[in-house]
């Protein structure tokens, strides 16, 4: 198979790099290149040329996440939801670097009661997930420091929403009392699972501020084993969010994710009865493909 | 006025020790002494002498606060709630020091919908409060790091709930991205104001995982200025936990902290419809003088 594009999910702690066939197809993939973070003196044109310059000069250059933030390379401002491959190719920027075109995805914007809210790199793998399952409707989620949970509709991501889950913690049990008494310990899948049950059961936001302490008096009181207490927390948060993301939601959950990082939610969605599949890895691949052919680069 | 007793509230940061007269009335007071925390190698008998040496070799010594816990100089341990000065009396533990007896005021238990909750310290200040009030009955604040809502009937505490606000809202500011934008400014009580109703408004404990990225968001967005983030989210926590806390609640709440402490729980009170009165500073001299009446110790 021939190549006919080059796309990168450049974002704030990693990148990677595809060589892309008809389709969306990967053909080979960098998978450890420096996040935009790591690249010192925005020397980003060097780090490109160092991951893919061994690849075809004449194939074309697409970039996705965090790369067309104000922090990397160049900006590219944000297409705003509802939005498909289509709406999303009228903002693409583009960078000229050692005689070629590059092209910089947009990341987006919608509102939610007043509240903006902002991706950028999730869109291109969205797109691809739905490229590869032929599928133009459902609900995604995107597991990591922020997860984001985006709906799908004929095609375009018409709204989506950020839980900062993950970060928070991060810094719950790195930062607060909480992580004193954890000890690292086997995955405990039942504390896991208390903590799913009562995120879920919680009916306000200031009740979170309040049932997080019990990692603490859980521990203190001997009601859970030191190794148990960072699965319970973890459950806490990631109950509270699969709950919320979900209200009224019936169909099976897409998650766009490593299978280690998809494993929490998977579980937690099966606890409150939501089907799960997991999208295909590399689906970004098929993104940048999509983006690509719809901007006619390919 | 001829001194009866002495009273440290002796906590993990902090330690203020009393003279006390008659009915709990403060002869002389020294606020800066040091912190559980600070004392090194348990020579908690040798900075006890260094800050009370000068006071009444004769007289009665009582201690509030984590100086009775485990990290503490001896472990009182805790009575259960309903507790009044009668209940905690019977729960107190004693230090042989320098031929005197020391009286140790253990913690308060409790326990809601299944979640352990702890105090040491506050029951000495409510009870207190409640002395120099004259009342039985109430709902008591104690902010700070960790705050504490405690419900009281017919002079005894019945139960109570910590919120962590305080230490999440630290969490969220120095260790996670929310604090980016953050640039420090006068107060704004506007966003305070408006970050109180938008916790009040959140119905789940998901939603504040979600609402939280509103920090970032208004910032990048340029709703609300760098100056104005930390206020905000500052409201976001407190109207969350200020709604959970007096759900269903009309009286009077009655805030135990210093005035700077209180202002921001004040302030959301009020946006919330509800009235609050200060304790007396130092109301914690007039529990111990309660508990050591109780106990006969003067």
């Amino acid at each position: 198979m021939s190549p006919h594009l080059i796309g990168l999910d450049w974002g704030t702690t990693s990148c990677r790099a595809y060589l892309i066939g008809a389709d969306g197809a990967v053909l080979t993939r960098i998978g450890d290149g420096p996040g935009i973070l790591k690249v010192e003196n925005g020397t980003f044109g060097a780090t490109l040329d160092a991951m893919v310059g061994g690849w075809p000069a004449h194939l074309p250059i697409i970039l996705s996440g965090m790369i067309g933030s104000r922090q990397g390379w160049a900006e590219a401002l944000y297409a705003r939801c509802p939005a498909g491959a289509d709406d999303i190719v009228t903002a693409l920027a583009t960078i000229d670097h050692a005689r070629r075109t590059i092209s910089l995805v947009p990341g987006l914007s919608t509102q939610n009661d007043a509240m903006p809210d902002v991706m950028r790199g999730e869109e291109t793998q969205i797109l691809g997930a739905l490229a590869l399952s032929g599928r133009g409707d459902g609900l995604f989620l995107l597991p990591g420091t922020h997860s984001k949970w985006a709906e799908v509709s004929a095609g375009r991501i018409t709204s989506f929403r950020t839980f900062m889950t993950g970060e928070i913690f991060g810094a719950l049990k790195d930062h607060t009392i909480l992580g004193r008494l954890m000890r690292d310990g086997a995955a405990n899948a039942e504390a896991f699972a208390r903590g799913v049950g009562e995120g879920v059961a919680l009916d306000s936001a200031g009740a979170l501020l309040n049932r997080m302490f019990a990692t603490r008096t859980y521990g203190l009181m001997d009601r859970l084993p030191d190794t148990a207490l960072s699965d319970y927390l973890s459950g806490l948060l990631v109950g509270a969010e699969v709950a919320e993301a979900t209200k009224g939601a019936r169909a099976t959950v897409t998650i766009v994710a490593s299978p280690a990082l998809a494993s929490r939610y998977t579980e937690a969605l099966r606890l409150l009865g939501h089907d799960s599949a997991l999208a295909p890895e590399d689906c970004v691949a098929a993104g940048h493909w999509r983006i690509a052919r719809a901007a006619g680069l390919c």
